[in-house]
């Protein structure tokens, strides 16, 4: 018999009940699902029973079953976010950079200095499978610490077979959080096939995606569609051969531009479209009556100081909004979830209703794991955020909203 | 003899000698006196002496003297911030606020509700001292952890005698970090005194200003010039009558509208003016030929979307711009320095180095502690700032900049 165990004294638990059962559409207060004097029964790392403490059914606990129990002080408790969009693995910083671009530098100049992507795929090729594990755990940890139990983690820095597959092995070897890989090979033309993008994705169609078969270490692929990077054709070919191939698909669209990235991932049933600040009103319907998630990084958007995404009207609409830091190195280099979630409220006008939604069930969607992460109800993976301050607070002072403890499974990842 | 420390063992030290020299004013990156390889001998908590860890004078470790060596693990030392605009003592949160303010309600609206500056007065009167000082520690040692040895902290949510007198005294009563009181009596028109304005400064000035003078709770005022508050008139009123009786002057000024508050702040050779969003041609030219210190708030701007101030034209000018959190329940409910610091290079076009000075020996000169604190030289405290990471990678990603050690006079406030 597996051993069960209580996490009890939870003074207010958000269930995101109501969120789940919508398939994290038209979220409202009322969805967040809260329990009063709540309890979790766990069994084997999944959840077994939820509610009241004191309607605990005597019958779950069979006699002489042992249970542990977990005193959570009082606190509050949610599903564990899920961190659904970063470039966790690389080498190298740009700070220099960002001087640069206050100073007015064009991307072109930086670029032209050896900045840019360039320069963390030059520093990222350089780097040992040991260097790049090592600073990728740390950077998981600090995800961790704000109540993430699951990041995805994308290539994108090597931009050649053996380093796209050194940085998504990397991101298999960080321990503690569920990290779920997605090859980014058409992230940037690499400068070997300068003018020959066609080549490019031809090529990785070839060798890595199939090579992603053998060695298992992703099974979800991204492309960046973008005037310059992959336009609309290329980007078709590719991700309609990964779909053949079984990969799920995930597509960087609309970001600086309006390319045709959005109904492409519409049209090819893709997970999610990620940025999507250039996209049209016909864009809005398509996503909304679709399954794919709008993923929105409004911390990429201050760093850039670009427009922030319609959050209002794909909300509105019914489309499924999630968020993520997009933490990189070049763009968004921060990894506060309260900051994504403060511009969220500031900037895009998403309520705390909504943005709770996001970063749980509607990010669990993002990634195709809303079967198993995103709410907290029996049969789901008791992966919970214990934080010390009520749930009105989150999300409010940016820089300050670290969790108290966080569960994975039941286990503990970090108190 | 009192005892030598020796920190050694510094692979980088901004002293910002060069900024110091210069008042704060036209600092570029020469300004921030940077010595590799470098190590500091302190006496007493008092700097003796600043240089190549390589080249330290033989003669000033005396033979037979007591010589504690402190190694810093060839990490970056800068002097320790200075935060210079906090209200740090209050009671309750406005989380509430914020997500009826993102719904569009408005100040009038909030206000009617029993919301806004009027909530935290309530909250911060019911409050104990005990309670006060709790809170406020805990915030404190938030700062404390970025890098932060110096707070000031402005009463103002008690609008009457006792009650302002209970958060000065709670502020006096934290431990660690030096704190810097100030007494904002005229932060808002208590409800007592509605329409009555002249008569809340009249007594302020007749009953408050001497207390302070008796139980030493503040050597500094400050008064929030704005329409529907303390128009400039009064302000001026109060202001002379604190400068006779020997108070340093702080003036929130021009932060909604334009008010008069900078000019008079220059008039009465205020330590500074703080805000300053609505300030004209005129103002930049006053400020600039003037020894006011210019406290700028971004965060504040950021969660009011309203305007930045215009920093450059300030910086350009020649006036001495300063940077803090204005950490409050309202309109900054936030204590990252990172973000402050991002916001003023994004926003506001500040370069690091400009930052940088602002948060050390900048808002040092806007407490009038500049003698003491600010730069890394021989007989400033040894308040030091040690970072695991380059100076050039600060305040560049948000929510994530704490210390890895702050000293205050030479003894450790957080390892």
């Amino acid at each position: 018999m597996a051993n069960l165990t209580l996490f009890h004294n939870i003074s207010s638990l958000l269930t995101m009940s109501g969120a789940a059962k919508k398939g994290a559409r038209f979220v409202v207060q009322d969805d967040l699902g809260i329990i009063g004097k709540a309890a979790i029964l766990v069994r084997g790392g999944e959840i077994l029973w939820v509610g009241r403490e004191a309607k605990l059914p005597k019958g779950l606990v069979p006699r002489g079953a042992k249970l542990k129990k977990i005193d959570l002080g009082g606190r509050t408790v949610l599903p564990a976010f899920t961190e659904c969009h970063t470039h966790l693995v690389f080498a190298g910083n740009r700070h220099d950079e960002f001087e640069m671009r206050m100073r007015g530098a064009s991307y072109q100049e930086i670029a032209e200095k050896g900045g840019g992507i360039v320069a963390t795929v030059k520093a990222t090729r350089a780097a040992s499978l040991k260097d790049l594990v090592a600073t990728a755990q740390v950077r998981a940890e600090k995800f961790v610490r704000q109540g993430v139990t699951t990041i995805e983690s994308k290539s994108g820095y090597g931009l050649r077979t053996k380093d796209e597959m050194k940085i998504l092995e990397a991101a298999g070897k960080v321990k503690g959080p569920r990290m779920v890989r997605t090859y980014l090979g058409p992230h940037a033309i690499p400068t070997e096939y300068k003018g020959r993008a066609a080549e490019y994705i031809e090529k990785i169609v070839r060798t890595d995606l199939p090579l992603l078969h053998k060695n298992g270490f992703a099974c979800r692929v991204d492309i960046f569609v973008e005037k310059g990077y992959f336009e609309l054709n290329l980007a078709r070919t590719y991700l309609s051969r990964a779909k053949e191939m079984g990969f799920d698909l995930a597509v960087h669209a609309e970001q600086l531009s309006h390319s045709g990235g959005a109904q492409l991932a519409v049209e090819l049933g893709a997970r999610s479209a990620e940025h999507l600040i250039e996209i049209t009103e016909k864009d809005v319907r398509a996503l909304a009556a679709s399954e794919v998630s709008c993923v929105l990084l409004p911390a990429a958007d201050m760093y850039l100081q670009c427009n922030y995404p319609p959050a209002r009207a794909l909300i509105d609409a019914g489309a499924r909004v999630t968020l993520a830091t997009d933490f990189n190195p070049g763009s968004s280099p921060t990894q506060s979830l309260s900051l994504v979630g403060v511009l969220a409220r500031l900037e895009m006008k998403m309520s705390l209703a909504e943005v709770l939604a996001a970063y749980t069930i509607g990010s669990a969607h993002a990634l195709g794991l809303e079967q198993k992460l995103g709410s907290v109800e029996p049969g789901k993976l008791a992966d919970l955020a214990v934080f010390e301050s009520d749930w009105t607070e989150l999300f409010y002072s940016v820089g300050d909203q670290n969790a108290h403890s966080v569960w994975r499974e039941g286990k503990p990842l970090f108190i």
